[in-house]
């Protein structure tokens, strides 16, 4: 793809380049919010980046059709963050279209992946010379604003197995740690579940249930721990549905470890938990790096 | 490596553990001692994190020699950050190989990524459940009191183009951006600088040219600003070499953008800018990831 060379020249866009955003569970979470401060506002908790992730390609030239819309594997999608990410890159009117291995509302990060992508490319593209704390604030934000969530652009930034130690984008409190563990992971989407709905509810309940898990989880962040917590967290914030429900018991009594991905109708487990159990999940890895360009150099989606 | 397998599992250590720690070319930096508190202490600055890079291996075995004696590409080197490392984890007597395509001492961050490294594979070799934050103080700290480097952990931990804008470990001040860049990298070494005689030198004209880089770099974060900044710094640092300074002149002829790397006797650019110039240049790419444990899984050096 030649349009998306040259972004490294600095010396004004490239008319269009392309990042990778890797997917992003959730395994719980406390959300924080913070009406006077979008940037400040958001989530503590702890998840996975995936290596199945969402492919933004942002191209500078004045085509978009209605603001927010993307072409998303093909289909025309309205998606309100990356409209505000757009204007606040100062190109409204820029085209984004998207490819993914993951589907839209069933808790794998693929509307935080495509603000933050936006972002990412749109920056390269328009030659706005953004820093990368910069662009994460410009998606967090447009993520919060939208009431489409709350911590998953902070933790696609990063990559790994992410612990948001403080709610908010990195240069507006937001603080982050990592599990040390890279594990093969198995997930199953049964079908979605709206982010928006449940953070517009009461959420005193739920954000005690993550609060008690993270701190839980600082004491001894291993894999085990993080999937057990995950469960501990659906149960008492009261967020299971039944096929994530059967799955989890299928999954215990094949003797692996699985968890609810939030907030969708899915689950995510290690290594070989789901197939164990007898489910035809999709297999990926955790992403060890967070959103980046894609270097058409290397030639590589997932850099 | 069957050793490495099983580190995710989180039910105490596996007896063996592999990480890869990306190199780091330092652009610029201004030296920050804290005396008192050597995990507060460290550099801001900008620079590379390298394809290239250094595996390394711990194995919980009791089978060390000398404490800090690793084997380095089969030969016995003595690494002073490694050995208060393993005291850190509690495992002074474990074994520590390594093999890497980057020279010792030639300003491409290894004994960073010795420590690092260490941190990392020793944490699940020996099961001490640590977060990735305390993991990368441990080895910060180490290689501050070794006086073998002050910025380079932090920038190996994160991947990408790092920032840093606040020296020290991330729970106690430090604080990193990046520039939005995954530039391919050329470089050549023509010999080793000592970090620990520079940084023991009165490091004040250093540190005020590192600041104002810093400065210039945060108001456009580019590729060809960091390298230009670089070049500025270098010369009144005062810290060019002869052999630096005529491959600066080359590929600035060539119309390339090089620079020295702080601190060895070495020379970096991006694209081709070497090659072009005629220097027979080592060739990688820009590491999106930071240090990460080794996936045996996967089956991959560079997660």
């Amino acid at each position: 793809m030649h349009e998306s060379r040259g972004h490294d020249d600095g010396r004004g866009g490239t008319g269009a380049a392309t990042a990778f955003v890797p997917g992003h569970v959730t395994a719980f979470f406390s959300a924080h919010a913070r009406p006077d401060d979008p940037a400040a506002a958001g989530s503590r908790g702890a998840g996975v980046a995936l290596s199945d992730g969402v492919r933004v390609t942002v191209a500078d030239d004045g085509g978009g059709s209605a603001p927010g819309v993307v072409d998303f594997d093909g289909e025309r999608v309205a998606v309100d963050p990356v409209g505000r990410v757009l204007d606040g890159l100062g190109v409204p009117g820029a085209t984004v279209a998207a490819t993914s291995d993951l589907p839209l509302g069933t808790g794998f990060g693929v509307s935080g992946a495509l603000a933050l992508g936006t972002a990412i490319a749109g920056n390269a593209a328009a030659g706005t010379t953004r820093s990368e704390n910069d662009l994460v604030e410009l998606a967090h934000v447009a993520e919060v604003e939208a009431g489409t969530g709350l911590g998953d652009v902070v933790a696609q930034a990063r990559g790994g197995v992410p612990v948001r130690l403080e709610p908010g984008a990195p240069g507006a409190g937001g603080r982050l740690d990592g599990v040390p563990i890279r594990p093969r992971v198995e997930y199953v989407a049964f079908g979605e579940l709206s982010t928006a709905e449940v953070l517009a509810g009461d959420t005193a309940a739920l954000s005690a249930a993550g609060a008690a898990a993270l701190s839980d989880l600082r004491a001894a962040p291993t894999g085990p721990r993080l999937l057990g917590l995950a469960r501990r967290f659906a149960r008492e914030a009261d967020l299971l549905v039944p096929e994530v429900e059967s799955a989890l018991a299928a999954v215990a009594e094949a003797g692996g470890e699985a968890a609810m991905a939030m907030l969708g109708r899915s689950v995510f487990g290690f290594g070989t938990a789901l197939s164990d159990a007898g489910y035809e999940a999709s297999v990926c890895r955790t992403h060890a790096a967070g959103a980046t360009l894609v270097d058409a150099d290397a030639g590589s989606d997932s850099p």
